[in-house]
């Protein structure tokens, strides 16, 4: 929870970085000794340098190296960070890596004294929300997130892990400054009036009836309060599809920063909204109606395929927990639960990405002010309605209906 | 978690606790110079020793030292436990001081090298369960315990402390061995065929039939999940009527030594089950009708008015809280659901105590068999009720009603 850097560290420059490799041990069977490397610099978070480096003359082998910045750049020096997270990070990667190999990047080293993990470089991959713009579909997503949430999740709970190991990773991934901001941004700052809400004017109207909702305001401060205190599992926490590098093979889970003991609820959540805010984009982006039905079609399915997925993959663990104790009814609700606090989940993550700071290209990304009104005030009413019908979900086709019944307030066509 | 004593540790007995207290200069003003002590111990608990000083000629300077053993009593040196629960119950006692130092023993000093704290000496109090047994009414306990409650569970809870001081506490208090037997002797065992459940034989068609009822067993395993994953306050961890000293006029609660942060309704469920073991108790124990009666009711307005004095006593937490969002019909849903679990929780504490390992006097120490079989078997059937009705709670007058409509299922007497 160290919040000072220590007196090694340096942010690296692309000038600075490929003398940084030269120094690693476990480089050196990568890059060879006379071999002349290239690196760039491709961090488009807010949090971190993000470097690629790769030989020039074999670009096939290569390293990305992160490195923690000790403040969000978002808001420049003012909000600083804890570099702590890096190492909670490179944590993270390792465990989810022994869960499911196939779906985490491999990590080379982790160095504590520049807070810089080195890992595989995903270089045939593309980051899924900009493929889903394009209206391009992953038919394998399904199954891979799906497993990836059922590995990572069932494994790290109490259903698997003995009483002592559990209580004891809670501890070691206590990451308060990354929840501060999720606490703020997806529960809170929504909800009320702040400068730090940049949605367009146009759906003000919306936004206000939403903060002025009691009863959806009570649901939200109901998914607030299990995301600060459901210590359930070790959770991703950022689960959204920018955080999803994809092919039409392969799926690649990265940037675990926000990752803590929290509801698995979280991470269901924000799959199944960043999904649904696609859902709403393509209301505009795809103008022909046959080829938006069919891609919002390949969306819903695959919303729904993820979940029977999750549930299929985490038969293994409810094969090995006490029946006696957990009885088959104690499994079944507590199926329900998740299903349930997802569906609300989910709808925090969809409204706080039209209302509030951090938006997604998805939907802040439409030029045309109308459409991008569409599009929102979609994403908005899918959300509300996802949270105010949770507690009457009973399966995940329910939650699909709710969204191919949705409507946008301002439709901008015919 | 350190499980190993440190190598200054040495347990103490009543010859060597006074040269002991002699080396403490935190003492030198209560115990002076040339003057002589006596000591005595009393620890009738399983997990530590209990030390009473006192100076002869003046037995109102005393103190009560209380060590951690580094194994379970009860069960002898095949349970070790770690000595790391004496600095948990000293630093809680410290938080419970400041923010009710009228119902918490101050403490004198802890003694990090011998697991050992020093504390106020109780000596003009008795434990509140010898009382109840005798049908001794305590007129001031429920506002005692209920602004207890209120101050030690709401002000350690998110709703008042900064984001980063809550995870902080919750890292800070891990407990895991104690939290352990908890889990096992509270929501595990009592549910499963085990030679460590020493009911008497004749309740034992009632426990099969607990035992077998699935939809029993999944209500417990839901609150099992709670005490296991819900990180929602410091909880005392182990608030029954043994926990507590009382006098006509003052209530001190002890002992917290299972503390770690768990959810609220676990400290609320535990004072209440321990009233209604008592009520059970009072079948036999109570011969005279009218006694019983005016006994009973005063447990059950007991129970009635600590519950309101909690809700009041929240109500300056409620207060400083953000009204935008956490809106009021969030702050009654949060109140109602600790209601209806610490009813699920008062209902697995009261089988526990029937069922289990470590029963409570009020029943197990009824002599006749019958008288005890009508005593235990009216504490499982109020159990069951309160359990599977919980979900229909809404106000704690029928909690009351649950309980007052319970039947012992041996009846010994018309």
């Amino acid at each position: 929870m160290n919040n000072i850097a220590s007196e090694k560290y340096t942010p690296l420059t692309v000038d600075t970085v490929i003398d940084y490799t030269r120094t690693r041990p476990e480089l050196r069977a990568m890059f060879r000794e006379g071999e002349v490397l290239e690196a760039v610099e491709v961090g488009d978070g807010n949090l971190n340098l993000v470097f690629k480096v790769w030989v020039q003359a074999d670009p096939k082998r290569t390293v990305v190296l992160k490195q923690a910045l000790p403040y969000l750049r978002l808001v420049g020096d003012s909000w600083p960070l804890p570099t702590d997270r890096a190492r909670i990070e490179a944590a993270v990667l390792a465990i989810e890596y022994r869960l499911v190999p196939q779906h985490t990047p491999k990590v080379y080293f982790y160095d504590p004294d520049m807070y810089l993990t080195a890992m595989q470089n995903l270089n045939n991959h593309i980051i899924m929300r900009k493929g889903l713009i394009q209206g391009i579909k992953y038919p394998h997503f399904a199954e891979h997130i799906g497993l990836f949430m059922a590995c990572t999740l069932g494994y790290t709970s109490d259903l698997v892990l003995d009483y002592k190991t559990k209580k004891e990773e809670v501890a070691r991934f206590i990451n308060p400054e990354l929840c501060k901001i999720t606490e703020d941004l997806v529960f809170t700052e929504p909800y009320r009036k702040t400068e730090r809400n940049p949605y367009h004017k146009e759906i003000e109207p919306q936004v206000l009836a939403l903060q002025a909702d009691d009863a959806l305001r009570s649901e939200v401060a109901e998914m607030k309060e299990k995301f600060m205190t459901q210590a359930q599992a070790l959770i991703h926490g950022d689960l959204h599809t920018g955080s999803l590098m994809v092919n039409q093979t392969e799926t690649y889970a990265i940037d675990p920063e926000f990752a803590f003991y929290g509801p698995m609820s979280f991470d269901i959540g924000a799959v199944i909204a960043n999904l649904f805010l696609n859902y709403a984009a393509h209301e505009v982006r795809t103008i022909d109606p046959d080829t938006r039905a069919d891609f919002r079609k390949y969306l819903t399915d695959t919303v729904i395929q993820l979940w029977h997925v999750f549930e299929r993959e985490f038969q293994p663990i409810w094969a090995q927990v006490d029946h006696i104790n957990m009885p088959k009814g104690y499994q079944e609700r507590y199926m329900l639960r998740l299903l349930q606090d997802g569906a609300g989940m989910a709808a925090c993550k969809m409204m706080r990405r039209v209302i509030g700071l951090a938006g997604v290209e998805d939907i802040r990304g439409i030029e045309n002010v109308a459409e991008r009104s569409t599009a929102a005030s979609l994403a908005l009413n899918i959300a509300y309605e996802l949270m105010m019908q949770r507690h009457e979900l009973r399966k995940i086709e329910e939650m699909v209906e709710i969204v191919n019944d949705s409507r946008p307030t301002y439709p901008w066509r015919e």
